[in-house]
């Protein structure tokens, strides 16, 4: 197997740097192909520790292979993994990303949704390539205790998921996120496209706001995703 | 005057993109050196916006500075202006950013505060170059509404502004955002860097953290501090 730099269309995709590599091995084991270290990585106690979860026999040193992959970023260990599909829980709740536009952005707003309790993520598309390594590397790893589907529109995730009632978050809102208890589960944060929002025709009495003052048109969307997260959270869970 | 990529030492820097070029020429006109069009922009709205705000005699069309300074990204509207300085009010609500490492962190750090109503930034050296168009680009232009300024270490800052009371965000803090009331003024939300966090030394009753799983280590930085600006905010404002 001949392993070149990431394409989305390609099985396998790659984990870059130590800690997402370590999520990797522990959350899917069984998708890992090889893990690289590079010569000059001198942290025993990481490789001792990857050697002890993943066996001798997956592990190669590859310079070469690793410096080609890594863009020449400073990265010492390198996961290869094949893709795999998940799909979302019919119980949980869940978040809804409509054509998440930037892979920085899908992968941080990962690591917030694991950090406050939503594990279950539908991304409508087109939508960026979760399995691309930028996403997997601003995931810091959280995208392997996710489960991610990707669905064509918010009509076919309804279809898929008639339960789950729908808190959208548009500039237009009348309601507060401050003042929605989040006590009728399941439910579906749901949070469109950064330059376009979510469509207009689903503003209703659903409808939540994050108020912040008008000398900004709006929050960035890691931001706004995650201060929503961490209402939600504290109204649900006991951290 | 001739103009080149940006380096710090330079007394001039440049806002990319007409959003932020915008800002820079409502907040801080008298700043303006030149405004630069690419003579592939079509926009008529926001030429003529711009050419009413800052008149005719500042305005160049030049292609070639342009693709130059903008490293061949997609810029039809370049504002340079020179840099200045801004010292933070005695009486207004800080946010202290100790030594933060990322432009793209601390612009959209930025856009946050204002729109959470914390006009006053200070930063702790080293720190990135709050000029860097970079910065300037995240903040979405939010950077010419804020007084920032740089500090050589936290004591330093305190010294300066002896009545802050400082409100410190650790992982090893025991109280929650939560239940802080935000209602000591003046105060100063503090952020340490992403990598190193605040020195343990700080840690005391007004220690404060965001609550999570486990799951995660930690929050992405920006994400962190927007949190924590909407719990100020939702107590010290209506919006």
């Amino acid at each position: 197997m001949e392993i070149k730099s990431y394409k989305s269309e390609y099985e396998y995709s790659y984990t870059l740097g130590a800690f997402p590599t370590i999520e990797l091995i522990q959350k899917k084991k069984e998708q890992v192909v090889k893990i690289l270290f590079h010569s000059s990585f001198q942290n025993e106690e990481v490789i001792r520790d990857i050697t002890n979860l993943i066996g001798e026999n997956k592990i190669i040193v590859a310079d070469k292979l690793i410096e080609k992959l890594s863009k020449k970023e400073n990265v010492y260990v390198l996961g290869i993994f094949l893709k795999y599909k998940s799909s979302l829980s019919k119980e949980e709740d869940h978040l809804v990303l409509d054509n998440p536009s930037n892979m920085g952005n899908l992968g941080t707003i990962m690591r917030s949704s694991l950090g406050f309790g939503i594990k279950d993520i539908a991304i409508i598309r087109p939508g960026v390539d979760m399995f691309d390594p930028k996403v997997i590397r601003s995931s810091m790893g959280s995208i392997f205790s996710l489960n991610v589907e990707y669905f064509d529109s918010i009509e076919d995730y309804q279809k898929v998921f008639p339960k789950h009632k729908l808190l959208k978050f548009m500039l237009q809102a009348k309601k507060s996120v401050r003042d929605e208890p989040f006590n009728e589960h399941p439910l579906s944060l749901v949070f469109g496209n950064e330059a376009t929002g979510i469509n207009h025709k689903y503003l209703d009495e659903d409808s939540l706001i994050i108020r912040h003052s008008k000398a900004i048109d709006s929050l960035n969307i890691t931001n706004a995703v995650s201060i929503a997260l961490f209402e939600y959270s504290e109204k649900n869970h006991q951290y």
